[in-house]
Order: structure tokens, then sequence, then C-alpha cells
């Protein structure tokens, strides 16, 4: 059976003369003259050539199982992974029969020593074992790519090659992947997806419906697992992946690589539009869930992973042969990478012909969990992806072992920086010298913990008391969510974090009449069973200018702000007590703007200047900088505070203006249920934040504030006041 | 007499129709038609348009002087010598009269307030006193871009408008810059600079012999003060000023305009062949003083300070002129600013014309002091100049009031980033909450004390205990210099720092074979005529990955380091005793590149890992982190160290490669009087820096090392050994 796997390569014959216009490509599948292909394509042709060229000097290199991540026969197989399937590309994309050969001599040496497998000799235990690496994954992300590789040399082997390769190699990993690792493949996870995405595409190149089936449907073939369940539980209805962004950019190829499969194979299955489309859409979201292309880096998350990942080439290539979304053409051209198959070189011919438009960063509401009920992450965009701002409301749920302690908290994108920040996770990727590049101590003792967030902090306890399994069973509740230019709002409620409180937050990105930058708004409810102690802190970056207030300072040694739950790690730079909004402020530069979060202090509270980095003799931690409002005993509170950018410091014109907040004072006021908060610039201009927390969109609310009497209608709006 | 100032603006008349090839622009000095122009100077044009159009509207403000730096008035005041200024060029190139009126009449109203005017309000004291400024220096500031403004419009006005703004404006602010500030306009000094320019080009303008005889010549003509004088001795022979890279920029522009004006006026003075060119080499060496064109920092430097400010706009406009020099054009278009004049116009046209080439950023040697007798910046680099590397050896004199204790200090530039770095100055300017942009309290207790450099520092205090007036007699003498590919050296030394202690330090950029990057190497030696404790500070930007040797780390509240000269302001994070250069190193991160420094453990020493910060209120400072090699009692001390950059992190590909030293160790030998460096790599290359210290380029040395026998010729050389 002629397989058609996931790509059937074009093979492109274009002129050598001088390019006057755009180049047309002609199908030709069998083209062994020199190619030229649009650049993004060419390069990335020429970059498979020189990588494979250079392997095909060091040989056939199969080394029997040994060592775990990181270490030499771990990493070799890796490799052989990219070689067998870039080998595989280029021999389908030139016809040179030196990759169809080289690669079908790293197979057949896989197919010596695959039979002779047994458990990985640094497994951590036998239920996660691969074979050729130490943990199933790998071997599943392993068979992934080959599988890939293999359909594309498969019909020039010679009839024993071909049968020893299948028999030996793809049958029995495919076998050890599914019934050999039976509880990883009925998982509804992450691991269980690469699983179900080799041995399914084994199944069709080999023409084995049975492995196909298995595949889609879980072992007893119920659908109850299996890959079209997992797409179905995994992401939300609107394409959020509950583990986050980071991992959802990781968990998006084999559900990208094999649905390409099954719509070449089975077409009539549709599965693009499997779930209302859901894996298109889970792509899409992938990439609003970046700033400056950059992912949000909330739980555990390596800050430098961007849409330029291996991952986000494979997704915008085949979304855009789905969709034909021109947008998709602009995120190709930042990623300045595509992939060698049709669908690729689409991507890169449409490109060159100038049909690239900006994607639309747009402000969405991402629900999560598999219906959509377990919370919500709210952005809220004004502006363009790159450089505008970009509020982000973290109202989801735990999201497993990876998740943070976190529930309502957020972060502040704007002019290109992370303003207001999510600290990411405690571990330096594939370096050695950091515990061999796995999640460090400090990744449990700070980066998860509540404090680390700009979360509320109960008694100095982190949500469901640092319980990941009690914390996996509530999520927040999105409340409100509106996207409406100038005043965009979202509101959530947690319940259960913390037994006896209840905290409601509503984070609002706001146009303000005379303030050259939105404003970012920030009410935050407690409602508590008894007295309690609360921190909310905010995590921002940029250099102090002004604190409003007199400081207490610790010039000398710092103490630390307590002994656990990640108030170890914090040294206290100093303390003061704002008496009112007025003075309730600090300021920050960073690089060219300006920022002042200002507040309406408690009554009796006091904030904290400080610092992570304490308590950290492996220098895991970075040094960041935190301002913590503390209400030392209170029942029901409201915090109510703003983050304003301002201003401009041209280095270069050595000229610098409104360097100092614009906003004259805040004000907030509780009127029955509602909360309401008032904004008053220095210029005079007043309005007010009025959230009535009703969910009748139509029943009006009025309220007094300010001498004066307001009216809306719904949940919240943000009203502009009478002059003076 | 008609007036030849500075520029006389082509009026260029260009093809409206679309264009097809490289446009040519004619001289015309009427044109009242639609210009276009290249597209540098037409955003120049626009720009300045919407300025002062914008101003326009705002009409005639020229308020009653009484605020200082930052205030209302001074800032008014600085604004309309700005619109003058262009108002003036604007109307050269546009013949509009509404900018002839505005101008005329903004000085029209300078012409009845300037006679009115005694000391000013707000001045420090008489002798410094400004008219309009509180500091003569501002005065002179706004003479000079005023003049040039004038200039433009004058032979447009009435009689009478003339004859009043000749007299009461500019005769009178000549009269006062001149005689009437004779202590400011006879220094040698930057300030005069400006006032010997402002007075000069009013008397070329003005057409009084007079004015232009004592601006060249001094008050009493006798040329031994005056812009001739300051030219030859401001700049050493190779045209670096003594202050230190920020200061040489801001004192370059009255140079190179007065110098433009004196060319047009007078060319048969050849003002630009005076002294050998140096007012050109000066403005190449401000070029040359830059990375990734941003300033070398040291001495008092705001950090952000770059290639992109108005004295280099001019200055490239001018020196391209004179020179057609193509690198200037990459330059030009780095900064993607130019100047309203024809210079300026001239650059515009041959960058649209494609002619620009890389500007040839060198290895060099500057020279300090008038004579070049008072020490040297060595700069040594390879690869280009935005993103190879840059080892800056600073052994310059103290540069007067705004020099730092920091003699033989060293920084590094590689891969885009300062990986060694010069702190710079406590400063925020222009803004207002840092004590109104001034220098901070801790510009002198850190950013000036030697702790703070990459110095050697003697019994904790800093270099001539801090007096700079003492620091300012004696200069560092300049050894040895090559830049030689592969093997650039820079060998110095200092007598009188120290009562008694004299340093010599060797600093090298090597290529070494098997490693990826070139090495810096560094022997500081110290010749004591007593025990004494020392200190020498690395300063680093990076996150540490690994430390070699076992480290007492002070987790919580860290100590601090000392109580005076820097100390007071340094956090101890830990000390550590490395018993050899086999475990004597750190190693850090810096985005996508590994650093190890490494050095031979002194008998005794001990190292301190520590970051600024402490003793810092108000967060006027920067937490950076350093490591300190400390010996607290030795007489004469050989400091050898190295710095490595190996491996690479690829966040996107998710790969590290070495990312641990690629260095096996080194080993300090003295032989005789020579100091010997051995350099060993893992994979067993063996190289040698060998230092005679013998100014015989001639003679033959021989030494020991490693079991053999080596021997070069002259000062330096750097070995290869024998392999194994």
């Amino acid at each position: 059976m002629k397989s058609k796997l996931l790509a059937v390569a074009m093979c492109g014959v274009a002129s050598s003369a001088a390019i006057a216009g755009p180049i047309e490509y002609s199908l030709n599948s069998s083209a062994a003259a020199v190619q030229q292909y649009a650049p993004l394509f060419q390069k990335e042709l020429d970059r498979s050539r020189s990588f494979v060229d250079q392997m095909m000097e060091a040989g056939v290199v199969v080394p029997i199982p040994k060592d775990p991540g990181g270490g030499y026969t771990h990493e070799q197989h890796k490799q052989n992974f990219k070689i067998i399937y870039q080998g595989g590309q280029l021999y389908k994309l030139t016809g040179e029969q030196k990759y169809a050969d080289y690669v079908r001599d790293i197979l057949l040496a896989y197919a010596d020593l695959y039979p002779t497998l047994g458990e990985h000799p640094a497994r951590k235990n036998s239920q996660s074992s691969g074979r050729i690496f130490w943990q199933v994954l790998n071997d599943a992300m392993w068979m992934v790519d080959s599988i890939q590789g293999y359909e594309a040399i498969r019909d020039s082997l010679s009839e024993a090659d071909r049968k020893n390769i299948d028999d030996n190699v793809f049958r029995k990993a495919a076998a050890f992947l599914s019934t050999g690792s039976a509880v990883t493949f009925n998982k509804i996870h992450n691991h269980a997806t690469w699983a179900t995405a080799g041995v399914g595409m084994t199944g069709y190149v080999l023409g084995d419906k049975e492995l196909v089936d298995v595949a889609l449907l879980g072992l007893d073939k119920s659908g109850k697992t299996g890959f079209l369940r997992q797409s179905e539980l995994l992401f939300s209805p609107d394409g959020y992946y509950t583990e986050g962004p980071y991992y959802q950019r990781f968990a998006l190829k084999p559900f990208i690589v094999f649905a390409g499969a099954i719509e070449k194979n089975d077409p009539s299955r549709k599965i693009f539009e499997h779930r209302n489309g859901i894996l298109l859409k889970a792509l899409r979201t992938t990439i609003q869930l970046t700033y400056d292309g950059y992912f949000f880096p909330f739980n555990d998350a390596i800050r430098d992973k961007s849409l330029k990942t291996d991952e986000l080439y494979h997704g915008v290539a085949v979304a855009y042969s789905k969709t034909r979304d021109p947008g998709l053409l602009s995120i190709a051209q930042w990623q300045g990478r595509t992939v060698l198959t049709d669908d690729g070189m689409m991507v890169a011919n449409d490109l060159a012909a100038g049909k690239a438009s900006p994607f639309s960063f747009q402000s969405l509401l991402l629900s999560d969990g598999p219906e959509g009920k377990q919370g919500a992450v709210a952005i809220m965009r004004k502006g363009d992806g790159m450089t505008g701002q970009a509020l982000v409301a973290k109202n989801s749920s735990q999201g497993m072992g990876h998740g943070h302690f976190d529930k309502l908290s957020w972060q502040y994108y704007d002019n290109g920086y992370e303003i207001v920040s999510d600290y990411g996770a405690a571990r330096f990727l594939n370096i050695e010298a950091k515990q061999g590049g796995r999640y460090l101590p400090e990744n449990e003792s700070w980066a998860k913990q509540s404090i680390a967030h700009n979360s509320l902090v109960v008694d100095e306890k982190s949500h469901f008391n640092g319980d990941r399994r009690a914390a996996d069973k509530l999520a927040p509740e999105q409340l409100y969510f509106t996207n409406e230019m100038g005043s965009q709002i979202s509101t959530a409620k947690m319940t259960g974090a913390y037994p006896g409180v209840e905290f409601t937050r509503t984070l609002a990105l706001l146009d303000v009449e005379g303030l050259g930058q939105p404003l970012v708004a920030d009410i935050m409810r407690v409602d508590a069973e008894g007295d309690y102690a609360y921190d909310l802190p905010l995590h921002y970056n940029g250099h102090i200018m002004r604190v409003g207030f007199d400081v207490k300072s610790n010039v000398a040694g710092r103490p630390v702000l307590g002994e656990s739950n990640g108030y170890q790690h914090i040294w206290v730079d100093g303390t003061g007590k704002p008496t009112s909004a007025d003075n309730g402020f600090v300021t920050w530069i960073k690089d060219d703007r300006f920022y002042t979060a200002r507040w309406v202090p408690q009554v009796g509270s006091e904030t904290i200047l400080a610092e992570s980095g304490a308590n950290d003799p492996d220098f895991n931690l970075r040094r960041e900088q935190m301002l913590v409002q503390r209400v030392t005993s209170g029942k029901d509170i409201v915090f109510a505070s703003i983050l304003e950018a301002h201003g401009r410091y041209d280095g270069a014109a050595e000229r610098t203006t409104a360097s100092d907040s614009q906003v004259k004072t805040i004000q907030h006021v509780r009127h029955g249920g509602a909360d309401l908060l008032l904004i008053e610039t220095l210029a005079g201009a007043k309005s007010v934040l009025a959230i009535s927390y009703d969910q009748d969109k139509n029943k009006k609310h009025t309220a007094a504030i300010d001498g004066q009497t307001i009216s809306w209608t719904g949940f919240a709006a943000h009203l502009r006041l009478g002059g003076e």
C-alpha cells in the first residue's frame, strides 16, 4: 500500500534564470536537478542538508541505550531521529540516493538493536521506562519523527530491508508503545498523545489498521481513551491546554503532526473539523498566548521559549495549509523558519509572494477545562502584539503537576517588556551545572509558591496549603469579561484556596481621558469568615524612581521576610505606611517609560519593598523586586490599586517628560454590593470603574461617589464623571 | 558683509515624478516649491517642521530668567534656541516666510530682554553665572545655536530689526561671554570651547573681526588660550579627550560646529588641518570609543548615551563633508538622523545612493594628555563593532572632576553585551525624582571608588585616597601595545596611586587553539615596599552557573563588606578559598553564551562573591554582581586570571553545548623579571603568554615552563607550546 503520510513533498522545478518576478513552483515528483525554492524553504533545505551531510561523515551511530536525559546515548538517539526525519525529507525533495541509503542504514542498525532491548538502565520505574530512552515519552517522540523519515524512503528499499525494518523496528516499537506501555498509552495526557501519534502514524505507513484504531480510540477501541478523546479532554473548547502555554506549545506537535497524517490518509474523518475544529483552534490559541513572540511564562515555564520552536514551525505550516490565514505568514516571518514538507513549502511560497499580513493578536477569554468550566485565562490587549499592551488575568485551574499556586494572578506587558511579571520556573534547561538541567529545588520552594506571584496570600501560606492534588480539584470561576475598546474588564472569583476565604478580583485595562497610555485597575475583594493576615504582592520590572511615602530602610544586611512557603526567599529592603492613595505609590522606570503603581492603603496596613534571592546558596534564583501590600488583620478587605504608564525618558535627546505620575489620586467606595474605584488625574479628569457583580446584564445600578450619583447597567462599567 | 556661516543650505529642486533611479539634487538658493530630499534628510526636515510649527502655535515665549536646570525658564530658553536654530534652517531650505518671521520675533523679544539681565537668580556663584541660564555654559550653548539660526534670516530683516538684534542680543551676549566671563572664556576647558565658539561664530555673522580673534586666540589674543589652544590641549594627539567618552561626546559639538564656520569664512586658516587634523581625528576617535553604538561608560557617564546624539549628528555630517569616508554613512544609518545643513544633505544623498560601507572599528591605542604622555586607552577588538569582542584597558589619566579612581581598570564586550562592566555614574539624567537629575551622593560614595571598578584596591582605600587633585597629577605609563591579530596585548604601569605600591597590568586578547572564542588574559603584577592587603574585583554581567570551589554562603541577611570607600555598598553573598586554578573559577551565562573567569589563587587568598546595592536607602544604585580576589597580606603579588567565552545555549532549539569551561587549567610562573601565563585546554592545547617587560624589541628571552624551554623576542609574546 502506498502510504500517504503527513506530507507528500513537492519537488519543485524552477527556472534557473535570474529571478524577475514571483516564482511558480510546480508539482513534479521526480526531479534530480538543482532546485530553487522560496527563500524560507531554501534556507531550511540548506540547513538540513548541511546537518545531514555533516552527520553522514560521522556515519551510523546507534549506541546501546544507557544514559538518562542529557547523557551521551540519550543525546545520540535524539540526534538520530532528527537525522532520520530530515534525511527522509531531503530524499523526497532532492531524490539524492545518499540520503535514502543513510536513513536506511541507520534504521537497519535499529533493526538489529531494538529487539534486544528491555527496560532502560536509567529508568525511573518500569511503568515510565522507554526502550531507547530512559522514559517512554522520548521513545514516542523518536517514533513520530522516525516514521515520517522512514515513510519517505520505504518504497525505495529492497523487499528484505523493508520487511526487516517494518518488523524489527516499527512493529515492535508500536507494540511496545501501545500494549507494552498500556498505562501511558491509555492516559489522557501529553505523553499519551505522543504515544498514540507514533503508533497511529506507524499504522498508516505499514498499512496496519489495528494500530491506527488503537491509536485513535484507545487500546480497547472504545474511544474512552486514545487520540480523539485526548483532543476532547486536553483542550478547553477555546483550545487552551490546562498545563499552561509552555506545555501547550510542547503538547501541540503530536496533535498537529498526527492530525496531518490522518487528514492525508483518511480525509473522510475530517479530523480538522473534529470537536468544532479544536486542533486548529489550539494552534491559534498557542500563538495568542504570547507577547512579542514569547509565551506567557506562567506555571512551570522557561522564559526564553518563544514561537521560534520546532512545534510551532510545524503548527504554523499545517494550519496555514488548512486555513490560508495570511496572519500565519507573519508568524512564519518572525520565526524565520519552516518545515520541509509541502505545507512548509506553501508557507514559504506565499510569504515570498508578499501575501503576509499582521497576525491578529486579540483580547480573548480562553476558558479552561474540557468543558470550559474550570476558570479561564483573560487576555486584554491594546496596540500590537509586540509593543502594545497586554494585561493577562490568570484565572485558570491548577494545571496539574506543572501548575503553580497562583490563583487570580496577573501579568502586564507594555512597550515590548514584561512590566508586571510572572517568574516562570526555577530551571536552567539542559545546563549540566544546574542539576543536569532539571527543575531545581527552588522551583518548589519559590517559583510555585503563592507569594512568588501577583496573587493574594493569606496567613503566609500558599493556596491549598501547597497541595497540588487538592488544588487540582477546585478552579476559579470567571464571572465576567468584556473586550470593549477602552474598557476591557475581567472578573473572577476563587473559593476554596483557603478555608473560609473567598476572593474576587477585577482586572481592567482602561482608557482614561488625558492619559497617554491605558491604565490598569485592580480590585481584589476578599470575603472571609474570620480574621486573617493578607499579603498582596506586585512583582515588577524596573528601577525605582520615587516612593510616595517614608520608608524604614534595611540598608545593611536585609532581613528575610519569613521562614517558609517562599517567604524565606525574600529580602526586605524596607517598609512603610502610606496614609492615603495620594502618597500610596511607587514609581519606576523601564527603558524609556515610567510606571506608577498606586493603591488605597488599608487602615493599619503597611507596604513592603522587597527582592527575591534570599536563601539561595546555589544562585538558582534571579533577584527581582516586588512591593507587597500587607494587612496584618482583617476580615473583609478590598485592595484597590492601579498601574499607570506615563511619560518618556529620551536618553538620546536628553529630554524627559512626565516622569512623575499624572494621576492625582484614587478612591475606593463600597456601595451596597458594588465596588467603585474613582480615578482622578492631575488634569482634573475623573472616572469610575463600577462593579455591581450582578450577572443580569440589563439591570440598572446607581451609586453615589465623589458627591455625584452615577448609574450603569450590568456587571461592570467604566464611566466618566462630570468635571469639577 | 554677507556672512557664510556653518553651512549655506542647499535648496534642492527635485523632480516630483515617481523616483526611478538615484536622485540628483541641484543647488538653487530660492525655491518655494515642494522639495523632495533623500529620505534621511526629508525625515529631518519633516521632524523640524513639525516641531517648529507646533512651537509657533504657542507663540513667542521668552520668560524672565529665574529657574535652575530642569526648571521652567531653563527648559523654555533651551527650547527657544532649538526653535531659533531649526526655524532658521527651515527658512533657508523652504523659503517660507513664516519661519523667518517667527525666528525674528523670538529674537526681538530677546532684544528687549537681554540688556536688562544681570546675574542669574539661581546661579551657583558670580563667576559661573549666566544671564539667560543659571550657568554660563548654557548661555554659550544658547549662543551657538541661536547665531546659526539668526544667520539664516538676517539678510531678510529690516534695517531696524537687524540692528536691534545685532546690538541688543548678539553683541551684548558676545561681550558678556568674552570679557564679561573672562575666567571661563580663558580656560582650557569644555565650557570655554562653547564660549569661544559662540563668540567667534557671532563675530563672523556680524562681521566683527575682534570677536573672531579673541575667540580663536584668547582675550589677550596671544594664543595661549582661545579655541585654537583648546584644540591643542584638550585632545591628545590621537584625538582622545581626557574626561572620557561621555564628555568627549559633549565637548565635540562646539569644536565641530565652530570649525565648520571657520572653514567657510576663512578657509585659508585650514582649520581641519590644524595640529595634524586633530578635529577630524577627535570625531573619529569619539566613534571608536563605542561598542554596539554605545559609548564606553567609564568615568562619569550615563550608560544609555550612544552615537544617537545631537553632537554626533553634527559631527558625522561635518566629517563626511570633509573626508567622504563611506564608513561614516554607516554610522549615519545606525543613527537614523542627520542635520539640516548642506553637510547633512550630502550624508543623506550619499546614503540613499548606496555609498555606505561598514565603519572600520579598530584595535587602537589612544594616548591621553595634550602630548600623549598621560597614559592611554587601549582598545583590542575582534569581529565587528556591534557583536564582536572589545577589550578596553583604561590606562588613562584621572580626567579631572568627572574622573573615577580606576587606574588600569578594564571592560570586556562580547556578543552584543558588556560582559565585564564599568558602572558609569550614579545619576538619572533629567529625572526630577532623582535629586533633580543631578549626580547623586552615591556617585561619590560608590561610582567613583576604586572597588567599584575592575581595578586593584589596596588596604580597602581608593587610589590617591580619593583625592582627585592628587590624582590629576599622576597618570599611568603605557608600556606596550600590539594589535597583532590573535595576540593583542596592552601593558601599563601605575606608580603613585598608593604610596609604596607600583602595579603593572597586562591585558591581552588571545586566539587559543581549539577555543571557539578569543580568550582574555589578565596579569596584574604588584611591586610593593611593604605588606598590604589587596582586592582585585571583577564586575560581571550574567547569572552564575557554576562555582568551582566550596562557598560559605550568607543566605539570609548578607553582611556588608566594609565601612567606607565604596565597601559599604557591597553585600557579601559568600566566600571561598579555591586551592588551584583547576577549581579557581566561576562560570556564568549571559543570553546564549557562557563565560568562565578563572584565576591562580594566591596562597592564603580568598574569593568573595558579592553584589552592589547595600546602604542605598533611596534605591539610587543598580544591583550588580562581582567577584573579588582578596589577598589579606602580601608584598609582591601577581594576580593571574583569564576570561573565557564558551559554548552556546539555544533556547529555541533546546540545545546546549560546552556549558562548562573548555580550559583545563592555567599556571603562572615568574622567570627572572618575566611573567609567564600557561593556558591549557581540555583538548590538550597549551600556550603561554610571556611578558619580559623589556622595551628592547629585538632582545631575545628564554624561560622554562611546563617542562619546556620557550623563547621569544621583545616585550611580550603569545606562544604555542609543543603538544603532549
